[in-house]
């Protein structure tokens, strides 16, 4: 088959495509034939070097993807060779077949076509585990989404006020910024001429603050809390250590909590999975939650997807198609 | 009535023993006669001006009483005049009498004796809603423990113990750390010898740590939690900032929750208390957590008290009585 590593760190033109086995479906595995995969930022991390996969998964890039169930393995029950399904995966998507638990493999959602389905999994399971399960928002309570203009910050709008929250998003340019109030967004900040902490402390404070910023927000997304606020970081584009001060913490009886949905063991993903088929995908289904999709890159052109990515304009997902 | 203040900041000398009127009982509230109350180390911190009552609160200090119910307020169900209880309350604790909301006001345990009583509210309530409801420490999972011999250190122990987790306690003298070991902790380790992070991490690390030295201990703490560990921060007798190292956090999917008891609102120390009577009252019932009584002084001698406590030697509560 053929498939995307990067062998040697580097720019998008380290990827390199190259033919490498067929994966083979172990027992509670079924393997995949990809129809697309999508990009994230932890793959242009782990093409830097920065971001080495799990132990004992795959080098070939890609956490995601959606296609037909070519193999079954051993006691994998209700799913079929053929079917059309999106998985969670650990690496492995940028290629045109992909082993994986079959706990992490979903039914494409109804009414979004299959090549959109391939962005999905990550930013769902990444909003709703992080959101909802660990930070635990509750209908009337306040978000705060960094990077609202993005892949998880346009699904943790749309899918935060679904479920009856409001949502304070930031971003930068007008247009993304439009782009968050029209999917619901009570109030879009410019991070660039705005304080986000004086907006949210007008208002009481964030409830919960999903963040990928890390160091270089740590402070502010603390002050932006409300009492018994949880910020929640899921990235740290902005540096890995900052100090932290624990009176303000304490004061708000808040909570920081730093997680990645990649590492965590098959067991959680699965539970995360079977949460986002029970309440995300029927808001999916009836339109109240769009999968965002940017731009489409064909396998071949993997570097230009990266190279845009990394240019950091778009919006939405930008999708790998692999296969017709 | 006879009470504490501390009307000028300063040393045990600034304890002021004076006569205030006696409280009465708003609706949803009762008057407790005291008959004991207990020190905790948030009252040295108030003498001293760093930690003013919440907003509404009485000058008076002290934040756990037990006695006999005075006067019952309007709407208040199941408490009579003449029931022994004990109550965890915002302030007013070293007085003759006290008001306090009537959920936190709970039946003496059996088996327990009236004066002991008074020292119970706080360290049950602190390491129930912290340990328990805050960081939900589970049987199987380890818990290491702050200055395991203080009063919430010997409560933390035994109620972790009874309920089916392993406790490491960190302690400096020796016959602190064998009160420790005598409780159930599975090991005691001497902080000014050992590296506690090492012994956590030679056994897998700590889910949940409870922590009373905020900045000091921040970046050992991190490094001893085990994947998807939880550091409860609930006082900073070292410091107050430090620096926090987000990746490694992240790569534990780790959280940092700092949080007071003092400050919730009533209708969560109800829920506390209502969580002790039902799940830690039974266990004092049977004799598997016992409360741990230091000295006792006549409220007289709240500044020998207080001189006691800053001497950092004693182990177990500190009791004030207030009446025979």
């Amino acid at each position: 088959m053929r498939a995307v590593t990067a062998p040697a760190p580097g720019g998008p033109e380290a990827l390199l495509i190259s033919d490498l086995p067929d994966p083979t479906a172990g027992p509670g595995e079924v393997v995949i034939d990809v129809v697309a995969s999508a990009l994230n930022r932890a793959d242009t991390l782990q093409r830097q070097g920065f971001y080495p996969p799990p132990p004992g998964a795959s080098e070939v890039l890609g956490l995601e993807c959606s296609g037909r169930i070519a193999e079954v393995g051993e006691g994998v029950e209700g799913l079929s060779a053929g079917d059309e399904v999106c998985a969670l995966l650990s690496a492995g998507g940028y290629a045109e077949k992909v082993s994986v638990p079959a706990g992490q493999v979903m039914p494409v959602p109804t009414g979004v076509d299959l090549v959109a389905a391939a962005g999905l999994p990550e930013v769902a399971a990444t909003v709703w585990s992080n959101v909802f399960m660990v930070a635990g928002l509750q209908p009337g309570e306040r978000l705060l989404v960094h990077g609202g203009a993005g892949g998880i910050g346009t699904f943790a709008i749309q899918l935060a006020v679904a479920l009856g929250a409001s949502v304070f998003a930031t971003a930068g340019a007008p247009d993304k910024r439009e782009l968050c109030l029209s999917l619901g967004a009570e109030r879009a900040i410019d991070y660039r001429e705005e304080d986000f902490v004086a907006v949210l402390e007008e208002v009481g404070g964030a409830d919960v603050v999903l963040d990928n910023m890390g160091a270089k927000y740590l402070s502010r997304n603390v002050s932006a809390l409300a009492t018994e606020g949880r910020l929640v970081i899921i990235g740290m584009q902005g540096g890995a250590k900052a100090e932290l001060d624990i009176g303000a913490l304490l004061r708000k009886r808040g909570a920081v909590i730093a997680t990645s949905l990649r590492s965590r063991p098959a067991a959680e993903k699965a539970s995360i999975c079977a949460g986002l088929v029970e309440h995300v995908w029927p808001l999916l289904a009836d339109g109240s939650v769009r999968p965002m999709v940017g731009e489409e890159f064909r396998l071949e052109d993997v570097a230009r997807a990266h190279q845009l990515m990394e240019d950091g304009s778009h919006t939405g997902k930008i999708l790998l198609r692999v296969s017709p």
